[in-house]
């Protein structure tokens, strides 16, 4: 069994000025990441882009990043898309470049009709045919659909699902999906601002967007919270609130990229129709990075 | 500048049992629906289930379809994905492949994010890239995302934007987009459901789910309305609402194939995630369509 | 069978500068508005801001009311309230003050356990228990619940519920609704924004904030549809998209009473925690007004 | 300064078969309650069908919960009410009656026009005329509004506001709160479903549905917390979360009555419209309790 415990943050897809894949840019960045202490990376995520992708900008994409990535650490890849075939296809090549598991966001165009059967019809398909394991994953503020914890549950049980991404941050969904599951069942908190309550409820680990230019933060509090000091862990914790609010809902993955740049990572502008920060927003989220000291 | 007054059936996409497309039964209802009095077709739109197919597929669907499509038919294609450049290079192959405009549903995921300045960019770029003329689409339901009327105000004195489909429902809206553009930009009732008050308050044509299977009665409410005979349009639009619902918000596409199937065409399965109609649902759909005696 | 057909615009409550109650400013507004082409009034209502008055003003205001009401003006006052012990109390303070009708809002603050049952059960014991007859109010952008369809033609059928005002904007739920109960079942458009399309598909009358300042030219438009001028009526509608706009959904009730004031009638404070609109906000309530010419 | 640490139940209003108040079960379980480690009560909240109760019976309830509870614990008293001005009379009768301090539920019924400004006004108005300290109360669940960050970090200053009751479920939200605000800015968990991960967080105490029948449990996981022991408070945590699930968001207050009725307190029946579980309902909570063995 895949060990998710630790910290994966979900890397953005870096652009060149005419929107076009820049897996220099890519490169670059994954030779300083590999020098901090994290336990994988999410490729193709939310957070990267995703869905402005084509299928085969995804998996090129995958392939990329594997050849960056040591043997070492995980390479969880974004297989999710709206039909169940796509899917499956989509985790084909992932695993053909060399994914160490695929991670599944819920369908949710048809909102309405992807009642419990549906979904849990649709991650059996997935995860039957996938030759990587599953990691489900739940992003209500994208998708419109909070993946019902009774799906969850039935799940777990198959033995080709190892875990959950849980983005919508409920701290009482996180616990009664731990104690619901499996003991193998890992649960991975999909924001650094509630990661110490979702330790503390069992979940084993994080897929942070400001693990991309903070992992050592995030890392002292995972190790503090694991060795006991948990009052270091809460005043670390305290310190990230803002800044991951600054590079998630409030600015989002433009904030991230301008965030990277600061951080002299490559970040580089979005694909349209996301929009560069104007220059008010730039400024707010420069304050906030500075005020947190993360740099 | 097309018109787009009269009826446009969102045909759905027929699939095998193993759900990959089947040109077959999209040619078999063709030669049917050609004999009923519509003005063209919407494919590869919400109800041709576009989100569950590949990019190409949507584009040999619109292939196939023009082949069976007479020429002084309009053939309006779905175009509308996450990016822009997707949606640029979708509007490309459906141009090649004979489409007669492009319908652009709003991107949503990002939906935090996709301000007004974001959503009138994103249709800019694609009306100025695209070589056929461009409609709006709006469809909270599926989308969780509205879009706002100063956005339509803005974008509809661009001369390649010449209307859009409404499905949110609200006539108060409609009524203020048809007086708030320019006399030639076009707006669609998004649904057979409110088509009559939509007419009233200057819509031009529908979209309709029903209008695969019952375009007769739909055209007649048109022909009535514009012939001043309101109290039979009145009447006929009292029996749709029922029926409507029937095959969207209560049960969907799967509804819509199988009262496709029932009255003769080619409905056949959905693709996963989608399921097909439980007993109960299936004997509630027909139980709604013979009550509104539509065959 | 009161009959509902008509205007009847749900009034303002009108404050001193120390937010009590100013009947003067009501009796005044009265000797006006009884000039005007209208059935009757809506006193105590969601306009009315009747959840920030007391039950004791409550009623108060409607015996003020009835005083400056002719009897050949019907008198329907709000009686909602989150408890049914509650709604009957009020009920009966209405009935005894000389209201001829009562209007009944959704309870909803427990809206998650608000079923079906649960609100048949409680407008039914309110109708039950009422001496006047009972009209249903549905209004979503302030209860946060939408009455369903299946409790309306459910309850449709008791004697004492009389009709229903919808607010929720849904043409499709309103045609519903006027087919699916029976003849005598009076359906009231919530607002000025859909009432031509209300009017075609059945409805029979209207409650309008704009009516409070506007009422000739909502006559205008429902006396050009009853004798069949239809384009007239059009015309008039398109042009009260605008300013309902503006003094409901936009500038709310401090809107309207702000335009009460600019027509010459006893407009006046807000109740806190609503407040005055800011310069800017009632520069722009004043363009949107004085463009649509009302005054 | 009043101290929030600890546990304050929100106690249910009891009522007789009539839906009359009944003090006296309010009376004989305050006998009970008074022998649980809590350091004080919630009367006339959310879980006591506030909106459910006339005004008067809101301040009877405090006077006679006065009379039960020793004076070394709190009763805070719910004073929140749509208008400032009921909000500041309540306020002034539960001062009278001997309340502690009040806690005031955001207004929300005219919520699209409740925004930053507005809030301020009227929690600023409400303590600036409170003789008795207050707690500010976000349950979005009910109200439909999420009060916002920047409200909370503005009246945190005032001298007269000393906390908050978060409901929203947040932990992230409570984390900024905690870290934004004064020192002595007490938060409260609104929920024993997420209590632990409060106060890793920050928090002081928390408001429990559940702790109106399971004090003691809630108390062990807050004392095991307090000495280090996380492994043991985390344990009793993960028991909390299905039966708070089934006495709140499941079965809502029917349920938790229910359960006080189970319990051997007096739970008896809830005001309409709020309906008694049916017998499957009543099954289903019978199961959830007495599988966490709280009794």
């Amino acid at each position: 069994m895949l060990s998710l415990s630790g910290i994966f943050p979900p890397i953005p897809t870096p652009f060149r000025e005419d929107e076009s894949l820049d897996l220099d840019g890519l490169q670059s960045n994954f030779v300083r990441w590999n020098k901090e202490p994290l336990a994988g990376y999410v490729v193709a995520g939310s957070n990267g882009e995703a869905v402005s992708l084509s299928f085969e900008e995804r998996i090129e994409l995958v392939a990329a990043a594997r050849a960056a990535i040591p043997e070492d650490r995980l390479l969880i890849a974004g297989a999710g898309a709206e039909s169940t075939r796509q899917s499956i296809a989509l985790a084909e090549g992932m695993k053909r470049e060399g994914a160490d598991a695929i991670i599944v966001v819920t369908p949710s165009y048809y909102g309405p009709r992807l009642d419990h059967s549906a979904l849990v019809a649709y991650y059996l398909n997935v995860a039957d045919a996938s030759k990587l394991p599953v990691v489900l994953y739940n992003v209500p503020v994208y998708t419109g659909l909070d993946l019902p914890v009774s799906v969850v549950l039935e799940l777990a049980t198959h033995e080709n699902i190892i875990g959950l991404k849980e983005s919508g941050g409920s701290i009482a969904k996180i616990d009664t999906m731990v104690n619901g599951t499996p003991a193998d069942f890992q649960v991975l908190s999909g924001s650094a601002s509630f990661f110490l309550a979702a330790l503390v409820v069992g979940a084993v680990g994080v897929v942070p967007a400001l693990g991309c230019f903070a992992a050592m933060q995030i890392k002292a509090l995972m190790t503090d919270y694991e060795s006991g000091d948990l009052e270091s862990a809460r005043q670390i914790q305290a310190t990230l609130v803002g800044p991951n609010e600054a590079v998630t809902s409030r600015f989002g993955i433009a904030g991230l990229k301008m965030a990277l740049d600061l951080a002299g990572y490559y970040g580089g502008p979005v694909r349209s129709p996301l929009q560069a920060l104007t220059e008010e927003e730039s400024a707010l989220l420069e304050k906030a990075l500075s005020e947190a000291n993360l740099f």
